[in-house]
């Protein structure tokens, strides 16, 4: 029988995620596995718990991953916080957005949204307005939207939400360890993540955190959470307080990768990796430039780890990608939805954030293009 | 900064799951991550169903693994089959059984139980009898009971069902792999398992599969699946068809970790593993027998995997295993609900199950107990 993973060939990861693994977050994943209850274990997810809060910057209590990719952290959020009927706003300029807006119909709330052009970003003021009109239990955002190259001004709007009753969830599964993610300087109520994006980590996990007004709500339901796999009150009496109760079985190895990932992150220092994000972005930007590639996304909303570019005019974009996979070894993101064909994802996510990186893509398009 | 992952001892995992794994899946899981649309990881997308098809003995196209733990395997099949109303019968003799009751309720379905006592099986007749009452949109059991190491009479079950509209579910977490699961033959129409029992692979995916009159109840469906992550009308896109479309990003290296314990098993052979199994089981009674420890099953139902063995009599449970993990480093598994405190739980699943193992533990047992 032939093995499928011998003939594995390494790519340099540029999409909108997964981004390249660190060597050290490889060997975490193959550590001897151990039990779940295993006081050993209770450790490391202790450490986890304290490493989050730091790169979430967030002193939430219930600051924790889930056991499942990004998607399910938005699904963490939501069905916990929605009960039926609930009035939620939701601000959509791509698909992470829409996908928000799904999950919350399908859990029987009263949904609006807010729709801005995508490649553009959520306007203050419009939200200002809407807020003036109705109350909302929840207001969600994306801060970073992987499908446009956007971010979002998340402080803008949490100070729009002020002394408002409204919940604030947001969508940090691009953002976080890349760019500044002030879950409590921002009074984020919900924000989710995961592990793929700039924490550099495989996909497999997604962080959450939650403050104590949004601990309350999930407390104070009339009803059980319609989801048995991501209840939090049962979750959180397995990474919470002395006598740590069986739920699941948590995925240990994955759980050894998010560990190293997010050490690595907090001993390179918060700083020093958004600035290296930055300086690479500026990189790339000045690179593409000199190829004739202009971005998507104006200056001052502009992602520095998801690089939305213009598919130059005649250019055959699936060609691209197919020639700089197959020839180069490099990954590069298609666009999704009313971008599709228009324009490139490329990704400076976490370790594909290195110079080296972008010289590597920027050779390898100039001889694609040619 | 201090590492945890650097101080981590390798435990012998004699507990109910996870269980040992063996060093080409840990290698498998430290392979390069790749993207999830990638065409080499389409390719082990694909051997990886039929390699599961083949270990579930079952031709149904839709049978791959969820990216969660076990339980989001059970939550996949419960969610997507059932709609508010449907009338489902859960046979319940133990914690699992339970779990599904809770959650069928939160997704509003008539639930009828029968339950048994925890350490006996299912009683068919009584089945029988139920289904002569009532006719069910589901018929929901429990293969291998975890917490009481009961394995119940599926295929008896299965005759009952004979003619009747109802879909049958088991829940095979911890038979699969060890035991044989014979989808097709037993007309089983949802199935789900875990990673980390008889697969012998870390915790944190959930194969599933669903029969043609399954698929065909979730493409009937009135309402949307009520849960966006674990909804398979969107991940079959992913999973089948010539073009792949995104749903989620795919927890890749866990995938390989899966693939490669899936090759090991069929390398190895189901009828071999099986035995291997039930070898080591008897080697196990033998010698615990010889210590004076019995067996809580009678021997008609006894799993060969997961060891219900009765504490013997003055025996501080708690530390007999805190010895054994900390002085031994050997974890077995404790008693749940009305079995804590009156039985271990010993697992021989896949890995585990060696011969050598059972030495040492009887060994360690030998020691702790005198």
């Amino acid at each position: 029988m032939n093995n499928q993973l011998d003939a594995l060939e390494e790519i340099l990861l540029m999409g909108p995620g997964p981004s390249c693994v660190p060597p050290q977050v490889y060997t975490a994943l193959s550590k001897p596995t151990i039990g779940h209850l295993d006081p050993q274990f209770i450790g490391i997810m202790d450490k986890i718990k304290s490493l989050l809060q730091g790169v979430m910057q967030t002193k939430n209590t219930l600051t924790i991953p889930m056991s499942g990719t990004g998607s399910s952290g938005m699904e963490t959020c939501l069905v916990n916080l929605i009960e039926p009927g609930d009035k939620v706003l939701i601000l959509i300029n791509g698909v992470f957005g829409k996908r928000m807006e799904d999950l919350a119909r399908r859990l029987g709330a009263q949904v609006d949204t807010l729709e801005f052009e995508w490649g553009t970003c959520v306007i203050p003021e419009q939200v200002k307005e809407q807020l003036g009109k109705k109350e909302y239990a929840i207001v969600a955002i994306v801060h970073a939207e992987t499908s446009t190259g956007v971010c979002n001004p998340v402080e803008e709007i949490s100070e729009l939400l002020g002394e408002k009753e409204s919940l604030f969830l947001v969508d940090a599964v691009t953002s976080l360890g890349g760019i500044p993610v002030k879950t409590d300087e921002w009074k984020v109520d919900a924000m989710f993540s995961g592990t793929q994006k700039c924490l550099s980590c495989p996909p497999g996990l997604a962080p959450v955190s939650f403050s104590a007004a949004a601990v309350d709500k999930i407390k104070a339901r009339k009803t059980k959470v319609p989801n048995w796999y991501l209840d939090l009150t049962m979750i959180i009496n397995y990474w919470e307080g002395s006598q740590r109760a069986y739920h699941h079985t948590a995925p240990i190895n994955m759980l050894y990768g998010l560990y190293q990932a997010l050490y690595n992150l907090m001993a390179e220092g918060l700083e020093t990796v958004f600035d290296r994000h930055l300086d690479t972005h500026r990189a790339l930007v000045s690179s593409l430039d000199s190829l004739g590639i202009k971005m998507l996304v104006d200056p001052d909303y502009r992602l520095p780890m998801l690089n939305a570019v213009i598919i130059p005019e005649g250019v055959d974009e699936a060609r691209v990608r197919k020639q700089l996979l197959n020839e180069y070894k490099i990954e590069i993101g298609a666009g999704l939805g009313p971008l599709a064909g228009k324009i490139w994802r490329i990704g400076l996510m976490g370790h594909t954030a290195r110079i080296e990186n972008v010289e590597r893509l920027t050779c390898a398009l100039k001889k694609v293009l040619k």
